[in-house]
């Protein structure tokens, strides 16, 4: 998988995640006080990594997933950080070319942190590396192995309900079309800080809750997509001047939890989860549900599991992989 | 174009480069004193800034390019980086999972800092970011546009042929099958030096010279293709050990040369032009046109050009972007 070694930081309950201590999700979470167990996942590329962490209580320490990742530059502060470095160190040089370590202030070297606290087994699993394996899923392996699958694992997603019902981030909101069927909330994904439009990433989350994904849709599903496709590149040009033309709009498949949403990244962006054997252009399913109501009900498609997931133990099961 | 907002920290000698001050060279450089003339590109994921800047002389300043960029994690300093931070501050919260802005010291937070100093022209020209533009063409938009461009210039692909007729690369050969209309050659693309399997990258070449691109293909391709999927994947498993299951086998459209190939990448590696925006995977083209011959004759196809490019300023004097 393209984005295997790249941060994922969706949000995704598991089961369990809702057994935790409603306490520990509101006090201040103890950063300093954490005790490294283990590095889950390092992304070089992306200067990102996963920890497994533990925070010691009375007992046994709770466990917890801290996500580190180094921000992108931001241009207004880029002078400021040529002249304010602690330290410049000569590394190497080679006739016009030389390179040097360079040592920001604090204020100029933000890292990007994320925690979930408390975390389970399988949130810690799911930020494992992992290796990846291809899978083409015809729609009999949709029926029989998939869709039970899916079926049988009671995967919470209370937090895109807190959204819609304006419980949570309800400031973040860019653009509502109310339409309980064909209407939608657009909001900053948690992966961008909103600081620079170059990693522009938004998600687009349907009001209606009976749509699971890609699989799921039907030209019934036309004007709600169009909705997306239309409001949505309009929003986000009014709201950050960036233009449709500038934009790559798509959903997952496999989706990382099962209630429709659509993908906003800016194109320039090489946003992880965006190769193609995970992303699907909105414009284009928008066109095969045009030509053919029933195309995604037809077509194989194609997506990669890792090895820990259980939808791949499914198809092996079943001979499939 | 997915590779565009890539670092590219190739050093290639430019026309000019030699024609430096040899002083300059061998001089420390005065990055305090540089003025930052603008931006020339910057790469959100990859965490790094490209940066025209001028070091003031006697008379006018003399150009420096200058690159900064993020240095990932190291597993050693994680917990050190923990403990040390000088300012948390939370950003978001919603149920177990919150964000927050971690400030580390100078010593945990190196920029890698590339010079090239003097810079000619050329030098800058080649860091320049080139803005990238979304184009959805439909077929009437390539029968109008793109077709006539392509035959309007004299792409030369002559190292094709000589690959096909064993003029060059012949030792490099994987397999071939060798019927002029069904058959194919696969060879490493060049990109790809062999030595790890973790960047695998073949392309397959088609014997046969009347197939441009995609937009050409019909049902009558299909023996070619399913021929170029499952010798090339058998192909790949005895040469190089790896899997079907391990490999993303898609087409450009755009290509960048309009005879068609195919590629074949491993899957773990996250190779340039493997976005949604611009590939396409070969069972799903296949799918399509055992579905209908003429899919490819009727659907609009997205991908991305340059501002640089030709093909977008024929677009643009349609009235198309």
């Amino acid at each position: 998988m393209a984005e295997a070694p790249r941060t994922k930081r969706k949000r995704e309950e598991e089961d369990g995640a809702a057994a935790h201590d409603g306490a520990a999700a509101t006090d201040p979470f103890p950063l300093a006080e954490l005790r490294l167990r283990r590095v889950l996942r390092e992304s070089a590329r992306d200067k990102a990594v996963f920890l497994h962490g533990e925070v010691r209580g009375g007992g046994d320490g709770t466990d917890a997933v801290v996500i580190l990742e180094k921000t992108p530059f931001q241009e207004e502060k880029v002078s400021e950080l040529l002249k304010k470095h602690t330290k410049l160190e000569l590394q190497m040089r080679n006739d016009i070319y030389s390179t040097y370590h360079l040592y920001p202030p604090p204020e100029l070297s933000e890292i990007k942190t994320t925690v979930v606290y408390p975390a389970t087994e399988k949130h810690l699993q799911k930020y494992l590396r992992q290796e990846v394996h291809l899978i083409r899923e015809t729609w009999e392996d949709y029926k029989n192995i998939t869709l039970p699958f899916i079926q049988s694992q009671s995967f919470s997603i209370q937090w895109v309900y807190n959204i819609l019902e304006k419980k949570a981030e309800a400031d973040r909101i860019i653009h509502e079309n109310p339409d309980p069927c064909n209407g939608f909330v657009l909001v900053p994904d948690f992966k961008w800080n909103q600081n620079q439009l170059d990693d522009l990433y938004l998600i687009a989350l349907v009001h209606r809750r009976d749509v699971k994904s890609l699989r799921d849709l039907t030209a019934e599903h036309l004007p709600l997509l169009r909705n997306i496709l239309q409001e949505g590149t309009e929003a986000v040009a009014k709201r950050f001047g960036v233009p449709g033309s500038q934009l790559r709009i798509y959903l997952h498949y496999q989706p990382s939890y099962y209630h429709l949403h659509v993908h906003f990244t800016a194109l320039g962006y090489d946003a992880p989860g965006s190769s193609v054997e995970r992303a699907h252009l909105l414009a284009d399913v928008i066109d095969n549900l045009a030509m053919d109501s029933m195309y995604y009900q037809k077509r194989a498609l194609t997506f990669t599991l890792r090895a820990d997931e259980l939808l791949l133990k499914k198809f092996q099961e079943a001979g499939r992989v």
